[in-house]
């Protein structure tokens, strides 16, 4: 198993995501890594993280002179930046030399990229980016779209139904995921015409639809797949993220102005928040999948420290073990008929859809 | 100022309402509450209560034998149980016999009473409801609308910031409040077409428009009122509700499982975790107006307490002595220049939206 990794992407390159590499090497012994970056910069980082002897000979350097900003308009970075480290690394893959990549980098840019030179899968007419929210039992919520897009059509939204369903199953072990469609009640006739329309399709969609959620039900045992719109999605993400962060800054000036027998108390209760923070903890996740593209793209989070990209390779891992890529198509090849999708893993023959072989 | 409160709304009813109405005489001499609902009911009711008798002076009680049960369709309760508290509620007010209505019952029944017996503000295609956000400052955030309708469009949502705006301004006392759109991306060609046109609108529209937040800013500073369309806002509020039980069980189970010196610690980081609680709770905001018909209906939440019910009878009364709904009429009025909309409150003469004098 081949993985190659952005180490120009995120806030803290390069060292977390060379520190992960060499985390992750350490925790799967069947990984192989292929670090894509400056080769200087790699070198000065991997001398900094030290892996052991038998770790470094999985270890490789692909270089990759230059390097994509945050702020880069997506598609003209792709096309513009050859040397970058998003664009090498997405045509390892495509040249079969990587079976899967992985970046905490500029989340248009890998989008666009992935699009651009994998080609999207046969039958999905867009794309989807699936962030995975903590639940209370600690098992996590596949929640999609979360910004690949903005709108969705009810096709749209059952496709996501059936990515999001192969991706619980197939690379988080989830059996038979129970898939729901985020609605403002749980009536069968609440909400918008899509939603309507969506509901209707989902229930003759090969997932097990088990009906509408509300916001409310995201961090219970409600689903394990939640489908919406990227505008909804994204927005909902976000919110939980600000949620998270506005009650550490209203708890950290609360016990700011607290005396000596509270903050005893909370010196007390750190170890019981911790194991609660952790539950609720992105970098436990690591990064997600693009799904719906003809290859494993996983994006880590912006921030993502050593072990968040540690997760995030060895997730990526488990994506192309569980061979979501071709699930997918099987699924929706079979779905639009009309669609001949190749039933054995990613086409990395430049990224074509055309000329594959029928779907089972 | 005189408040009518249904005793029939709301998972506590009728101790809650009555007890919480007998809370807000307390804290505002100038108000008089009139207790709508089943008359024994009520009397008893009164009777655990106990008000003293300075503060039972100011109370009346309007005998309304049926109730809105939670689940019933909205517009046909209005139409059949005309004896209902919500009916005869919301008469007192279109009569001149009261100034507000408070309930903590069936939203939709609220909403479509209001807008059956009331009518809807002239040049207000769509009327709205806030939610009031807990912020880190502690001020608090409106947010519209979450759940009055699902799609909105430009024109929607830019009655949404003038409404939003006015609440905030006349009833919460925030002033010149900076009112923004909720988005996918700060920058300006972000999100949907629906998006991309309300930004245009709310740059010329008569409030302070400062631009586009994200999910993560809306328990920040950066603005006083965000505007959304009813599905997305819904679906945020209910995200936000679920998140806040989730943490409560993930926490609880997890003190459940340690030992002594945690719940010590715990024990001693009470009081500085209700601190934390009670800025974030639902209860100290009490309910919110339903914006966009004539007169004052502030709705409060279901599992609402006499506390709650006690701040939502107040916020009532500054919705009504704030003038927000003459406003509302005059500035919208002004934005629909064909609309002629009367300036001095409420229209108490049987709801009728025409022959109202000009707006200023």
């Amino acid at each position: 198993m081949r993985v190659a990794v952005d180490v120009m992407g995120g806030d803290h390159r390069p060292t977390a995501p060379v520190a992960g590499a060499v985390a992750a090497l350490a925790s799967d012994p069947e990984l192989e890594v292929l670090l894509v970056g400056p080769a200087e910069t790699v070198a000065a980082a991997l001398a900094e993280a030290r892996p052991a002897a038998r770790r470094a000979s999985r270890l490789r350097v692909v270089p990759a002179p230059e390097v994509v900003e945050p702020g880069e308009s997506p598609v003209d970075a792709v096309r513009s930046k050859r040397g970058s480290s998003i664009v090498v690394g997405l045509d390892l893959c495509r040249r079969g030399e990587a079976d899967a990549f992985v970046s905490a980098g500029n989340t248009g840019a890998l989008t666009a990229g992935s699009v651009l030179l994998w080609h999207r899968i046969a039958g999905v007419d867009r794309p989807a980016m699936p962030a995975v929210l903590p639940t209370v039992d600690g098992r996590g919520l596949v929640f999609l779209d979360v910004g690949a897009g903005t709108d969705a059509t009810p096709t749209n939204l059952c496709d996501f139904a059936v990515m999001g369903s192969l991706y619980a199953e197939r690379a988080r072990g989830i059996g038979h995921p129970r898939v729901a469609l985020l609605n403002v009640g749980t009536e069968e006739q609440k909400g918008t015409g899509v939603a309507k329309e969506a509901f209707a399709r989902l229930q003759a969609a090969p997932v097990r639809f088990v009906g509408h959620v509300e916001g409310r039900d995201l961090f219970s045992d409600r689903a394990d797949v939640v489908v919406t719109n990227g505008f909804v999605g994204n927005v909902v993400l976000k919110t939980i993220e600000g949620l998270g962060i506005g009650l550490s800054q209203v708890l950290g000036r609360e016990l700011r102005h607290s005396g000596f027998w509270t903050l005893l108390g909370a010196a007390l209760a750190a170890r019981t928040l911790r194991r609660v923070r952790r539950r609720l903890d992105y970098s436990e996740v690591g990064g997600v999948p693009f799904l719906g593209v003809r290859g494993v793209c996983v994006k880590c989070h912006g921030s993502s420290n050593a072990k968040a990209l540690a997760n995030g390779i060895l997730s990526a891992a488990a994506v192309a073990r569980g061979g979501v890529v071709a699930e997918i198509e099987r699924a929706l090849g079979a779905l639009a008929p009309g669609s001949a999708a190749p039933a054995r893993g990613p086409s990395l023959a430049g990224g074509a859809t055309e000329g594959a072989t029928a779907g089972a």
